[in-house]
């Protein structure tokens, strides 16, 4: 087994951070009771850790190759993604009325870690699907929704998100695709997009490519942009698939990771037009697109998590194995298995407290969420929103840049092993990589935390979870006990530390952008930092009350939260001096003095 | 041109802060003159910027390759081996007597420095060489030192180490391979060596295998260990070689990363015996071995240091071509090179200062050196090799491990081209991933630093270099200015974590080594961070002063400074708590519970 998921782990999270419980009174989620919960991710783990997870390396070693225009994925991902839909795991998330199961986000981000762990390239598949569904859910019109939303959530058919150009990356304002009306409702499109992952493939007998045009008449910029659906084989009046559409996919990339996902160069129109129809209004695609996006984005930061996971579980595996030199503290005169030294212990738990930190973030987040959905009380409602917004790029940007770090301490604990490809461990450090840069960079999510997140609102939003921390530090004050204590103070600096660096960015950002643009990216590094001290100080005084039942697990948990203060959260006075201090110097340099 | 030597930069540290002036009045070294060493680094830039560079693509693409235990290395590799050869280069550090230019190692650094950035994987066969001829020069006979050294050091032989072992990697305790005395004064080995870089190619007429080994009677442990002469070709009276030796290469390993520099396994005596001639006396093999290691460890440093500025020099001319989005200020209305976005600047900028900062630490280490071996006064000499000995696990580990973070900035930069083979990015970012571990893992060095350079004297020489970091920290306030101030303080924190830290790890390593321990490695990087602001400090001074020859150059040093102890300084009392605070939780959890 090369991946066993973290049940105990992830049920912890639920049930003691995100509050399940309260997810599951929510009205429409009653039936997800935490037994509910349970079942559906013993079912989650049963199918990824056995059908998934194995094609993993494969994947590596044999990727997805391009032919004339055909695209033929890993032996095994076809089959593998046939059981996926039919065991109905595309629809966890989706409404009951399309085919879906319509258990929370909570839930279903659990699963979808898993399935990220399990194989972050086969999961990049059904991850550009739930964006395409979410987007066709919120803009697309009844006769759209009845027709492709079956297909997609039972995974017959696949979704994509066809944004960049070669000329229009982060800024979508330079989107030249365009859509000329045909007069009979339809569109015929015209342009190359690039990075379009699962852009072409053999997993689905369509794909329905969500599309980024410009009609004749649209204003410059993003305020021009519409959003098109134009699918891989045009659709029936009854459902069935027809005409191949003019829609070619002349390339695949040469990546450093995830190689099994094609990464594709599709050319729109080169044939006489790609017929499509435009999604809700015109000039709102940028809108529409930013559902996807959000959706996308939150679950890019759900495969940071993932990858870090399977790193992890890969170098525990190696560490309790690999025999090698006598215990520095002379307890045995014979060499042991490396888990005993101090600095493989310290690698392990940095990969451990960072995964589990983010992962309570995360989840709780997912929480909010379902609440910012489904709960009857409109000012919850509103709140949870806020709270879910605020956590997205947070949730992005740190939970995928910790992975390049974590998967870079795989390699490590494994010495020279770690270096050569055999051993595996290679393939997450060089799968991570790609995870701060695409759904938005980590700049991307750090100027969406500051301007639209932060400034925007004065920092209310910020102030307010910086006050629900200080509640967690007096509740671990009250608790007392040395690495309670020690987690409290640490905690109380780092938001301190949080809440100068949102007075400055408040203060600043209109005044002096620069200097608060410099600092974006350290502001959401502490973010991450001080959100996941947060959660392990809730989780301690959790895992603490629950001790005896599984005092190993708890413990655990506990010194976990420990480690997680002294050696992460104790980086918060620094990132607060890039932030405040660090400016300047950021942008003192010319282009020509670099 | 892919690669410019940056000339400027080195001069400066060189005359500056390392103390060139200094170093070409030892005795001995009175030809290397500023001048002389200004001409040396213009041929070695030349040399290395349109020969060596223009492979290390090259390498990548067609790496090394094994067939019937034939190693072909990478087209190219072999006519610019010979060229480096004839030039002198591999000579520069070494003996005139032996055919070498006998230069300082200050200047030797700055040569290796560029050869390693203009191609990492070509450059370790010289590395490893130069480690063969430091052992050969320590430890060897006159008649052995007479047969290989000239050979050597002219470029028409190379050396390895060999050391490693299947289950002996950091543990060299474990080593198996035997060597039976023959009664003619050679010895006969037999024995498996894994990870041997440049263990078998085609870019020289010998290799002379420097190998650990047990004799017969051999008391176990490091303490029963001898090293061999092990040539590929025996070698006749009158040097030239003679019959193939019994040296076998089996395999070569399929690698992440410095693909072009054959990783080989060796098999030594499956054909009744490989002949070798010991160095030196018998068991005390590692002893002669650490002299070729702390070469070596050395050497691995300048790699980090040379692979990150590479990666530097890509993004920048990346980033100043890019054209996206428009500047957060509003001061253009159309897209922009993204050199103009903050974030980019702020990656650049911590490129550049990591860089700068490791490049100046390690080349006031090899003054420190030169001052060893050549100083007229005992207790100059005395004084400069203990600097020195502390600084080579600071050099070797923190330099290494930066070049992690450099090399995966460097593709962030890129944006998604980054992840695409073919922009070189991902290669440095892969190429890099081995530095922290070859000869001598992060977690060893820090041992090392731990152990042998700290607790041994008891803090002594670690406290003579905080008084020494004080006393520019003095200079920095006298001289006064926001910039100045502002590094003079965090110089100040960060010098006061360092002791701190000096003082629990003098305190604790006997009564708590696993604590103690469990802080090694992030000791090491608070080293690597207040000795590189250190050096900063020292550099803003010098630049100020000669701020009017060049004000570009002198005050993107100072702004780089100002840069490094808001960004990176900073870190310095989290790192601090890490260590003081952080022990108990990293031991806290048994092998079972991770």
């Amino acid at each position: 087994m090369t991946y066993r998921a973290p049940i105990k782990d992830m049920l912890f999270v639920m049930n003691e951070l995100a509050g399940l419980e309260a997810v599951s009174q929510l009205p429409g989620f009653e039936e997800a009771t935490p037994e509910t919960a349970e079942a559906v991710l013993d079912e989650a783990a049963k199918f990824n850790e056995q059908v998934v997870a194995p094609l993993n390396r494969a994947g590596d070693l044999d990727p997805s190759s391009w032919k004339d225009g055909v695209v033929t994925t890993t032996p095994g991902f076809k089959e593998a993604f046939r059981q996926f839909g039919e065991g109905g795991w595309q629809g966890v998330l989706h409404p009951q009325e399309f085919g879906g199961q319509g258990l929370p986000k909570l839930i279903a981000t659990a699963c979808n870690e898993m399935l990220n762990t399990a194989n972050l390239s086969f999961a990049l598949c059904p991850l550009l699907t739930d964006g395409a569904i979410e987007a066709l859910l919120t803009a697309g019109s009844d006769a759209q929704k009845a027709t492709f939303l079956p297909k997609l959530i039972s995974g017959e058919w696949t979704g994509t998100m066809n944004l960049t150009e070669p000329q229009a990356g982060s800024d979508l304002a330079a989107v030249r695709t365009r859509a000329e009306p045909q007069g009979d409702g339809t569109y015929k499109v015209f342009g190359t997009k690039i990075f379009i992952t699962y852009g072409e493939h053999d997993m689905a007998q369509n794909i329905v490519h969500l599309v980024l045009a410009r009609t004749p008449d649209a204003p410059e910029g993003v305020k021009g942009i519409s959003l098109f659906i134009v699918p891989k084989f045009l659709v029936n009046d009854d459902g069935s698939t027809g005409a191949r559409n003019d829609v070619h996919c002349v390339s695949i990339e040469h990546k450093l990771g995830i190689k099994a996902s094609p990464t594709a160069v599709l050319q729109f129109g080169d044939h006489g037009g790609a017929i499509g129809t435009l999604v809700g209004e015109e000039n709102r695609g940028l809108e529409y697109m930013f559902i996807m996006m959000n959706s996308a984005r939150f679950s890019v930061g759900m495969q940071g998590i993932a990858v870090s996971e399977r790193a992890y579980q890969q170098a525990v595996a190696y560490a309790r194995e690999r025999v090698q030199s006598r215990p520095v503290d002379g307890s045995a005169r014979e060499a042991v298995t490396i888990i005993h030294h101090p600095d493989v212990k310290r690698m392990l738990m940095t990969m451990r407290a960072l995964t589990e930190g983010a992962r309570a973030v995360a989840y709780v987040a997912a929480a909010a969420s379902d609440a910012a959905h489904q709960h009857p009380d409109e000012a919850v409602r509103r709140q949870s929103q806020a709270f879910y917004e605020f956590m997205v790029p947070v949730v992005k940007g740190w939970s995928t840049e910790l992975s390049i770090d974590v998967t870079s301490l795989g390699v490590q604990v494994h010495g020279g092993m770690g270096f050569i490809e055999e051993t595996g461990a290679a393939q997450h450090y060089r799968d991570a990589r790609i995870l701060p840069i695409y759904e938005g960079t980590t700049a991307i999510q750090a100027n969406d935390l500051v301007g639209r997140k932060t400034v925007r609102d004065g920092g209310a939003v910020a102030r307010a979870i910086c006050a629900q921390i200080a509640e967690t530090e007096a509740a671990l004050g009250r608790h007392g006990g040395a690495a309670f204590t020690a987690v409290q103070a640490q905690l109380a600096r780092g938001r301190a530390a949080l809440e100068a660096v949102v007075e400055f960015v408040v203060a600043n950002a209109k005044s002096d952008p620069n200097a608060v643009f410099a600092g974006s990216v350290p502001y959401l590094k502490l973010c991450g930092i001080v959100f996941s001290g947060w959660q392990f100080g809730r989780a301690m005084l959790a895992a603490d009350a629950k001790r005896a039942d599984d005092p190993a697990f708890h413990e655990a948990k506990i010194a976990t939260a420990h480690f997680f203060a002294e050696h992460i959260l104790s980086q918060a006075s620094g990132l607060r001096d890039a932030v405040v201090s660090g400016g300047a110097p950021v942008n003192a340099l010319s282009a020509e003095q670099f």
